[in-house]
């Protein structure tokens, strides 16, 4: 090099992540060091061969590994939903809940009447209890507004909370979720309306990082989830989809001809579905979250999608409805303790396979070239990230080079 | 009231989890007011009928709880065991564990080496993560000493920690929570070492709060705990047992004999041993933390509990081996979405009933006369402690009427 780094980041255990590097996958240097310029790693490795730098961070020992990338999340929504979830618990039946409005439309509702402002202040303790636990990059999808000024006001809160918090935000528009009330009995139309209202305006205003939607029986179909790819590939936008959560819907297949970034949940994944992911590079987004709160008993397929390499990753799926997870180190844990995963898989999944799943080369791992988000953790091996059960041993954090303490102030 | 309170806790929202008062069993005051005096609670109820106090603690309209109180822990001991984990999520088998000497006997060794300040260390951020969440009572056993030494080593840690960090610690001595290799195929041996020699000397020095025992076929024989109860009688000492959690050992009804605070796991729950535990008022302490992590399938009898009117704590069971969990908010959430607790219970699990389990009367309820140990939470409604995973939306906690962040900065 022929400059010096700004801040060199040393006595550090480093688990780099990055593929096929070191020792067990997990990229280990024992006595590591990183160095750091304009906000990217420009140098990782062993600390005696580490290049000058005008700064000096001491890591006193501990582990350093990327930033986690939470890369599915609902996070961005109003209102919650413990009180149907009280009253199913307390002997309820789900037509008494329906019958008092509740289920998803009573998040829309909520979420259409907040203000831009009462959104992020409703969605900042959950996304500064993500930041706590060392996560640098942030998926928030819409698909609580469900018409064009809601869908709008949830993406604009999603890009706001990039600009409120030190986290780096994905955005993703789903504006296929669920069927708005308005389109009862509709779909087709609401479908048309998505894509040549809905979609065109938020694509032009900036808003849309990808294009997500629902294939599922009690979703969108086949046919209308590939309108809906149609009309993203018309403004260059890549896209997911949630597929084969609760039925095999050809969803993976589906998003897999698109050149699709990821297919997410995937329980009832074919072996078809699984052999096109494969082949497109597509990411498998396993949500144990969900599954663990609907005590869903069918696994995702891990030894299919491990015997054909499909890359894997993990997310919270933080949702009101399914998922009310804040926390992406319990997905690890349940990764491994429900479905066997192993704990390298499940770092892999929240680190270099989470930044594959948004598109993302510059993130992901420890390597010359990527953003410098690091974070840094108290534990005596990287195991201990997925082993922990509601432990945070994060202890700092690095976001583009610069250090802060992980829990963020509420700053709205 | 003849006095002024030294404090008045003001705009709360108050769950009392008093029995038998107020709204749907959590005992709600809309617009609440807590009075403490030396410590304690001298009055409770709607705020425009509070006493005059010297000062007043605003509480801002959140949410007031009586403390938490996590009634079963191994959260004292050396080392942690994700090392052998995740060997078993990569494919080794018990026996290669074994051979390599891991196990249980793993976490003895790693505890008999560590010195008390070493023990203290470690233990601190386990400590630290349940006292974040409102935990203003903690059990803490011994069991990874297995000699006197070791045993009276990990019950001077336990009570240094009521000391440093602010919290109340009640001490079980669980010197037959397994064989030590000393002892070898002399289990009776072991039981009278224990009985004769090692409680007598830790009752003596003021160490043991109570007295506890896993009876269970890899553990102690029926015969053999009856002997452990037998010598804590001696020492009027109260009992609980690791009751029914692999198989029937007809344990709970043994414990409900000697008087017992708790039976401890229970899946394997006789209606026999529920029964004896009804009369003799047994506390069912439920243990979804270890559970999940062994991924059991076999719940224990709520109905049968619900139906005999047996009372239902929880606990986190943090211990390395089969719980490593160190969120008792985590212990509400998966008893209701594992087992179907509805949140009224799982909350009276860590409050009112959880201080039975622990034999203490001045805990667990916002009454007067019970200790000023309260919790404050930024939440919808008292169901959203269960609801939420991995969330932390407590704001204040107070221990003997002084308030005091959640987060405690680690002293050791
Ligand atoms: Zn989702
Ligand atoms: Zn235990």
């Amino acid at each position: 090099m022929s400059e010096h780094a700004d801040v060199l980041f040393t006595n550090a255990r480093l688990a780099t992540m990055a593929d096929g590097v070191g020792d067990e996958g997990y990229g280990i240097v024992d006595d590591g060091a990183v160095a750091v310029r304009d906000g990217r790693i420009v140098w990782a490795g062993p600390r005696q061969e580490a290049p000058a730098a005008v700064r000096e961070h001491d890591c006193g020992g501990l582990w350093l590994t990327p930033g986690l990338v939470d890369c599915h999340t609902h996070i961005v929504h109003a209102g919650n939903r413990s009180d149907e979830w009280e009253a199913r618990l307390n002997g309820a039946s789900y037509e008494d809940i329906a019958r008092q409005g509740g289920g998803i439309m009573s998040t829309v509702r909520a979420t259409r009447a907040a203000s831009e402002e009462e959104l992020l202040r409703q969605s900042s303790p959950r996304i500064a209890a993500l930041l706590a636990e060392g996560v640098t990059t942030l998926e928030i999808k819409s698909g609580y507004g469900l018409d064009l000024a809601a869908e709008a006001k949830m993406l604009r809160v999603a890009r706001r909370v990039g600009m409120v918090f030190p986290v780096n935000v994905a955005t993703t528009f789903l504006g296929a979720h669920a069927l708005p009330p308005e389109f009862a009995g509709r779909a087709d139309e609401y479908i048309v309306e998505l894509c040549e209202r809905m979609l065109p305006a938020l694509a032009q205003e900036g808003l849309v990082d990808a294009v997500d939607a629902f294939c599922e029986r009690i979703g969108f179909t086949h046919a209308q989830t590939a309108m809906v790819f149609e009309a993203a590939r018309q403004f260059g936008l890549p896209v997911k989809l949630h597929a084969e959560q609760l039925s095999d819907q050809g969803g993976a297949a589906l998003v897999a001809d698109y050149g699709g970034l990821s297919a997410d949940h995937l329980e009832y994944l074919s072996r078809e579905g699984a052999a096109a992911m494969a082949r497109a590079g597509t990411v498998a987004v396993l949500l144990p979250g969900a599954y663990y709160f609907l005590r869903e008993t069918t696994p995702p397929p891990l030894a299919l999608l491990r015997e054909l390499g499909v890359p894997l990753a993990l997310a919270t799926d933080c949702n009101p409805g399914t998922s009310p997870m804040t926390s992406l180190l319990l997905a690890l844990n349940m990764a491994c303790t429900l479905w066997r995963m192993t704990p390298l898989e499940a770092l892999r999944g929240v680190t270099v396979n989470a930044a594959r799943a948004l598109g993302r080369a510059d993130i992901g791992s420890i390597e010359p070239g990527k953003r410098a988000d690091l974070a840094l953790w108290d534990i005596a091996r990287p195991a201990d990230l997925a082993y922990a059960i509601g432990a945070n041993p994060c202890r700092l954090v690095v976001n583009g080079g610069v250090p802060r303490a992980p829990r963020v102030s509420l700053t709205v």
